[in-house]
């Protein structure tokens, strides 16, 4: 079989791969999309190196068929089509202990700390799993990662039926967020820059804003009887976005920050006390929140299969990464494993 | 009668005041004494002057005896030992319709946006009155209105029995905070760095540590085996603080800002995302948060009257000021307004 290997920065070979058995407790999974995500795009850009063993399969987004069961395994047989949830916690530390093991102080996401998806035949510990229901397509089935991920955000907000949220930075993430939130009832606005997302996001239905052409803080108090928006989801990870987070929620408006923040913003701390706003971070996903995708995606109210814009096999990964790293017409690219 | 009035940058006058009859929905008090807020602090150099009518008298952590109660006014007579929530929202924003009229969109704070407590008869709406108990002293009473911020930070904080709490800054509300979490069963470390406040914290039979002496992050790590804080109070309102705030909360734990940030600091968003971090503001009180402080007061639990550093006449103001900002041997100042 094959895989896509990352070898160091910027560096990726695809070539044969032995395929593991399964050990007691783990399943092989005969993978068959994997999307690629923003974190594989700054692994190939060498930022986490210190998590990677040389030569690595990367990536985490996939769907897929068990191919076979290793002992001790209950609950899942060869033939059954699945999503993982890719993270494998110590099940020791003080998080772990108090129940948030998606935040284990020694996290193992399975894709960086561990071999990955884009391969022909992945293994992986049997509790990862979910299962993809017969009117999900494994393709689609790729996307209920990041899906799962904004469930996890739209959960941590706590959106309410009739709130007015907002979205700062339109992405993959940005955009699924935006229609998580709308799909709980809320009404939603996506800020974002670039051309080709904002048109993406508003074919998809969602109203949208280029905050570099139009005054937001005006917008969204114009749109809320000078309220101010009930949630903020901060998705652009940039200053700027730091910035407007604070300056767009209601008294005690929320904002959750979804976005990995590669430097340290300032942010206006007097705003938070002045309104008594509330913030709380929000990482990956727990187990309800890929259930909760699942359930969505496959009840097809929601379109999130325009967001694929391009399905490439292995060897095209790197290219992938050239076009994504370029920033334009690309939202979510799918890598074919088989 | 006479007031102090504060009359422009750092200028401070005591003399006549004309007392004012309340009118209707009014009652009017002999002020007994009055607490020296940092806010007075901040006004008396020029910070507030836009909220100003000159000259103003200022103050607004009082006690005092109903002197006469204008038309309208039921369930309070002459003789009445009272202290004022300070608080006169418009009734008519988003805030106040949705219940948070004490972070009202126009909120007049009395004492700033209207006059203050330090004369002989202050005059104010009945809507902000509180009853002292009998088992109240006077001069205990001009302590309810800080003891009541710091109910207030701690119920935003939901502070549980056998949590942790981190305070960062030890002037008095970062004491009261401390006192107040520590009454609620949590275990309180109150992190300064002035040596007066150190000792006098200690002697409440508060923890204590001076972060430049002792690795803070360290400390509460090693104390918490390995997990963090469940909750920091940021009371310190300094860069240094910002920065710490995030560094000591276990996963999923709590920040409140309850400092008043005269600049924006930096704050770490990633570990927001990293350890599903949650921060709120906390300003001032709710009407709840007055009753639970004056319980407290009264039943002598807690020995809030060792903050008073000082007592002091009207025309003590202007120095107690300079006592202040000097930044030594000092707390809380009162001034008595007979």
């Amino acid at each position: 079989m094959m895989a896509a290997f990352y070898e160091g920065h910027e560096k990726i070979r695809v070539g044969d791969c032995i395929p593991v058995a399964p050990g007691a407790g783990q399943v092989q999974i005969e993978v068959s999309h994997c999307g690629i995500c923003g974190t594989d795009l700054h692994l190939f850009h060498g930022k986490m190196d210190h998590r990677v063993t040389f030569p690595q399969v990367i990536g985490h987004e996939m769907s897929g068929t068990i191919t076979a069961v290793g002992d001790g395994v209950t609950g899942w047989s060869r033939g059954d089509r699945v999503t993982v949830r890719p993270l494998d916690p110590c099940g020791e530390c003080a998080a772990c202990r108090a129940g948030h093991g998606h935040v284990c102080m020694k996290l193992k996401f399975i894709g960086i700390d561990a071999p990955g998806a884009m391969q022909g035949l992945w293994t992986v510990p049997a509790h990862t799993l979910h299962r993809l229901p017969e009117s999900l397509s494994l393709e689609h089935g790729a996307l209920i990662e990041p899906l799962a991920v904004a469930c996890h955000d739209v959960r941590m907000g706590r959106v309410q039926p009739g709130e007015f949220a907002v979205v700062l930075g339109g992405g993959p993430i940005g955009v699924l967020v935006a229609m998580v939130a709308r799909h709980a009832g809320a009404r939603v606005l996506v800020s974002e820059i670039n051309p080709f997302r904002i048109q993406l996001a508003a074919e998809l239905g969602l109203e949208t804003v280029d905050p570099r052409s139009q005054d937001l803080v005006e917008l969204v108090n114009r749109e809320t009887g000078g309220a101010g928006a009930d949630v903020v989801f901060e998705v652009s990870g940039s200053a700027a976005g730091a910035d407007m987070m604070t300056k767009l929620p209601r008294v005690r408006g929320r904002i959750v920050v979804v976005a990995i923040f590669a430097e340290t913003p300032k942010v206006d701390l007097f705003r938070f006390f002045w309104r008594e706003l509330q913030l709380c971070g929000a990482r990956v996903y727990e187990a309800e929140d890929f259930e909760r995708a699942i359930a969505i995606a496959a009840s097809g109210a929601l379109p999130i299969a325009r967001l694929i814009t391009d399905t490439v096999p292995l060897d095209g990964l790197e290219s992938a990464f050239r076009q994504m790293e370029s920033g334009g017409e690309v939202m979510k690219i799918l890598v074919k494993c088989q």
